[in-house]
């Protein structure tokens, strides 16, 4: 662009700190030297502190997201398996959609879009039926901003009596707000690098408990890319099967340590502390968000409903075309009834602002009955009261090491 | 920071844009190689454009704007002469010390801080001294936000029957603002790297006209590491007398032809627009500037003046700290009365009103009785209109060309 | 390293030129914005110039080579189809695998490592067998430095009246050395970013013929990430269906254009020349290729055989840790029998002959009887030979365009 | 290049690290904000221990190291000061040259090019004229390959009984070579940061003895930019009087880093080891060093003498253009005599091979009567020696932070 930068309020990619894009520039490099293992053994490591898992293990592939999606089904179920999902948003539905091409027996449980896993929906489901093998549920619909309760799906399978495994989708929450794999039982934990890790796109990460490691070894589906037994091999000693993205281990590696200087419950409340401005900006805009209630609400994306008659796509097309920001669209069924802001990653609260100034923008030119600055000043308002305690700098110490030198 | 980029709106270093960071990760070379010259020699051409002379040659001196002054005096000057400066901010407070410093015998004309040059007091000053030998002006003065009229200024030196050579002080003008130095008879326009042409600091740039570079060769302050003559001699045949920051040539080569793309009418009409919105925004907050009237508004920087019983060293640091962002601070007669707005460079619309959103909290917070939002609002429509026709990319061609690839 | 680079000469990842580099150093965008087309677009038009194919189309897969391999026989091939490969070295041998497990009905060949495909015996076993679906062609066989005639195996393979689909895993080979998919009737063509293609990993690249397209929407293995309909619905109109890792297509559009700028003829003439120095060095120092006769020599990677009594394991562990330089291992059969020099991608003659000088030391310091420096002086006679004609740089026009700016 | 690097073998700028590239790739940032000084203040302080001086204090200025000469000279000494300097190389001629220029009363003590500062003429002269008010020394002449003795210089001076300050340029010294400013009682120490300090060209750095503050209060030279109290007031508080080039700060930083982590006994041992084994191989070359003996050796560049009839220019040309090697050319009275291998920095034992590799081809091309090889294999013998005792990469966990991430 000859005019600034693109403002990038899409719910991934996200934006790449300046350390991750540091470290990634690098040389290429022997994967298969005798010091490699020093890059990748501590990033299996922290990277478990990320999923919060001490007894699983991580997986990465050169792949996106949904290489992760197939990585999980094929390594640990067999065709005509029954499986239990929910389908409530465009990537929720990709994945159902992906597990009956894989040949699984899905018992689809549809709910409106805008809210998410129907967790008594499914303690009944698996109460009826004790052949189900796995449950689904999508962690944050990043199609229309809503976030499920993993924990309650956990205690419904429990309730249950179920001893299915549990896939969790957590590409779009992982690495932003609280995820727990060890504590809530999740036997397949999917992300990817390039939303809350901060990362390009170009590594699926997967957690993955020792129940589900164990189902792999007699798992029969067909697999080879993505085989769990041939990374295990490779993964145990530092390496991997075949030639990994170099530069996006460092990358993950840079993005890790800041995320854990940083601290976890810090980074989800900074993600809770953007996202509720934002969400403030809409309501007094006299708009609402896709997800139904505050239940629902996900820290990382909010969908907004436009009003009637304004064209969500022409929003985002406003948006890139004349203010240079780029929102995401809507998918599917709420294809031009939503424009998405992503508030996720490496942003603070002026960021989020430039994005509610730029929507509103964006929402007025397409028609919208909106009052500008309305939006803004009340997350402006709530961002006040949220930082009148932040008299300084964090920690100085924390950002000189951290900081790029 | 461990929480998003920090935002930059100071008047300098201004944002880098990404081709010229790529452009700038180059490993080193041979400055004496037999292929430099293809560097050097066409970027010296482009910058004779974007300084808008024809007849006069460029400098590029590793050093900063501060070098550039001192090249400009000690090259062409004599110990002794009588010059003609005013002084009205800190950054022509500077360069009026730095000539009487350098032994040049100064007549300082002092006028309001937030006004500029004073054209009919130079007049008056050129008829009543035919002895002058050189008149200053700083184009922009960074300090207070005001921009003087140097096409003004010459006029009144033809008018006074002076034959004086022109000084101007373009750092934070030149690339941003419009610039003519053969059709305003400059004969010694300084700028920086830093500002407008959109790279790091660490290149001082001078336009010098032949009037300029005839005086040198009889000026006899004492010069050395500044030295025309040794630059010229080395520079005629692509080379630099001493090892010259490749990188930066690399950068401004990149800087140079995004300017050049965007079309130099283009750049100034983007930098009064973004500075009009700024400057809507800070009256709809009821505040003023520190340009005491529209002739003196400065399209590359707004200093703001702050509500009685506010320090404006506090809103900066509020900004930084609390909003991670970057404010200039007021500085000399100034200091604490104005912060700083930078609006030049690589920047647009939706940034500006990140600045503005940022501004307004950091304000109140230090006790400023504004209404939050006011000011973006301010903005918004303003750019709504301005950019109403902009139905699409300007140009999908230039941008893919101009783009990283 | 606290002294100096790493000399990478493993036969991939290759060394990344800075274009590429800084190419890829870019901060994340939308890959669904209106003008990402415009990168993708002229991206596949392009590579479809690398691999010399007019018919087939282009697919980029955010995976490693073996992902490649997985691509094209999911897409192409059922269960139980009976297909022709051979086996001679480990890559070659671990697509063999593949295929097993993928459940294809394999004859496999083997014949020596050193050797390659056997085109006579391919054509028997065609001629004796007319329900063989496809057959399989490794071309360079990166494990033992043997490149094989493709053209050869159409011819066989139209000898023997076969219409069974050519599968040729170029990993090693497209952007190196002669490929010409069309001319071949090579039906599906592997490759990836991170050899000649002088990228990072990270991306599974196909060229496809119709023949094979046609064949995609019949077969029935299962294949979900890696669909080629999914691709294609998305790649017609510029997007992808999930995320693209786009700093990679940045890099992949600037390697691209570097290898179109210098001309597919000339790349390969370099490649050749670098290689046939490295060959005369080896010979000088009175050791052995793996490859078995000029017939197979591999311009891309030549496996040295160490003598009696050396570990080639260790000439690789003292050229990493005593004289910074990556060499490759042998795997497999020949693990401690040869250690590889790659001499592929962006690479000159002087890096060769460091390659060379550091082999040399290596050798001597792991018990190799060798003279120093012999080998280093056959091949700068060979290259000041070949470059005698080189009085100059070859465009410095082109030097300007593609050259870091 | 479109075909592969340029071998970088001139002796400065010198090859940058990964590590400094990647602390170089930074946003721009306040260079005026609050956490500003966690940058400088330790940056000045580790640059003391490269300098190895406690009691002095060090100037970082935006310029090239001919301006840290001026530095040196403006603000210590006084126009018609009498000095002592001697010239014996390029550098060595232009330091007089600006003294002249600058005005000093300059006793030139002419050598042979080829020798180094004539310690005991110095003698002679300071005990005839206890005038002296300064003695120069160049402590690496880059142009000739010869280092001299500063311990001796400042004997010579004490057995003098001179009060003269010591000015000395380090510039192809300092990081590199044994340099201790406070035991050799050096008062002005110059350097820049494109030698030993490994990053690219853009800041003079000076050492400055309190004895030279103590005469930077009194001198009256003219002088400006390059004051000393203007730098002093604002770097005690951690600023910079004007806008310091950030990234070289941050790049200095790592720079400085890897020196210390590395150890400097470490990284003075490491330069006389390549400069050793590049000096055996142009001695088995038959091939003499412009220094005249290993007294004068320098162990940052050698400057070789061409055979009679081989003009030494050419053998540049043709490194640079046939075989993508940049040499340094023969300057001033070595002009076509010598050609030079700068060896310091980001260096280890196969780049120097690959250097010599190179001179190998390029002399026999210009019509040199050497044996290909030879030089090689002399110096490969001489490293193998030495790191005979290197059985493993010296420290993993230091690799492991130091390496990029």
């Amino acid at each position: 662009m000859p005019d600034g930068v693109t403002h990038l309020f899409i719910p991934g990619p996200t934006n790449v700190p300046e350390q991750v894009r540091q470290a990634m520039n690098v040389p290429m490099q022997d994967h298969r030297a005798p010091d490699f293992p020093e890059l990748t053994l501590p990033l299996f490591a922290s990277l478990k502190k990320i999923f919060q898992t001490e007894t699983g293990r991580i997986f990465l592939y050169p792949a996106s997201g949904t290489g992760a999606w197939e990585a999980a089904i094929t390594n640990t179920l067999n065709r005509g398996d029954r499986v239990l999902m929910s389908r409530f948003g465009q990537f929720s539905h990709l994945w159902v959609d992906m597990a009956e091409r894989l040949g699984l027996d899905v018992i689809c449980v549809d709910v409106e879009w805008g809210t998410g896993v129907p967790v008594q929906a499914y303690q009944r489901h698996l109460e009826a039926d004790p052949t189900i093998k796995a449950v689904f549920a999508t962690h944050n619909e990043t199609a229309t901003g809503v976030t499920s309760d993993i924990a309650a799906v956990r205690q419904a399978m429990d309730a249950a009596g179920s001893d299915a495994m549990l896939y969790v989708d957590g590409v779009s929450s992982i690495g932003s707000i609280e995820f727990t794999q060890d504590a809530w039982g999740v036997d397949l934990a999917v992300a990817g690098s390039q939303k809350g890790l901060m990362n390009p796109p170009g590594l699926a990460v997967l957690g993955v408990s020792q129940k589900a490691l164990a189902a792999a070894e007699t798992a029969t589906m067909q697999r080879c890319y993505f085989d769990f037994a041939d990374m295990i091999a490779s993964n145990d000693v530092g390496y991997f099967p075949y030639t990994p993205p170099t530069p996006l281990l460092h990358g993950l590696r840079a993005a890790v340590d800041m995320l854990l200087a940083e601290g976890l419950e810090n980074v989800f409340e900074r993600h809770f502390r953007l996202a509720e401005g934002v969400r403030r900006g809409v309501c007094a805009l006299g708009l609402d968000l896709c997800a139904t209630a505050p239940y629902w609400y996900s820290d990382t994306v909010s969908a907004v409903r436009v009003p009637d008659g304004v064209d969500g796509a022409e929003v985002c097309r406003i948006g890139y075309h004349r203010y240079r920001t780029s929102f995401g669209a809507g998918l599917n069924k709420v294809a031009g009834k939503v424009f998405r802001i992503g508030h996720l990653g490496h942003l603070n609260e002026v960021s989020c602002l430039a994005a509610l100034a730029s929507a509103e923008m964006a929402l007025a030119d397409a028609g919208a009955d909106i009052e500008l600055g309305a939006g803004v000043a009340a997350a402006q308002a709530y961002y006040r009261r949220a930082l009148a305690d932040r008299q300084d700098l964090p920690d100085l110490a924390l950002l000189a090491s951290a900081a790029p030198r």
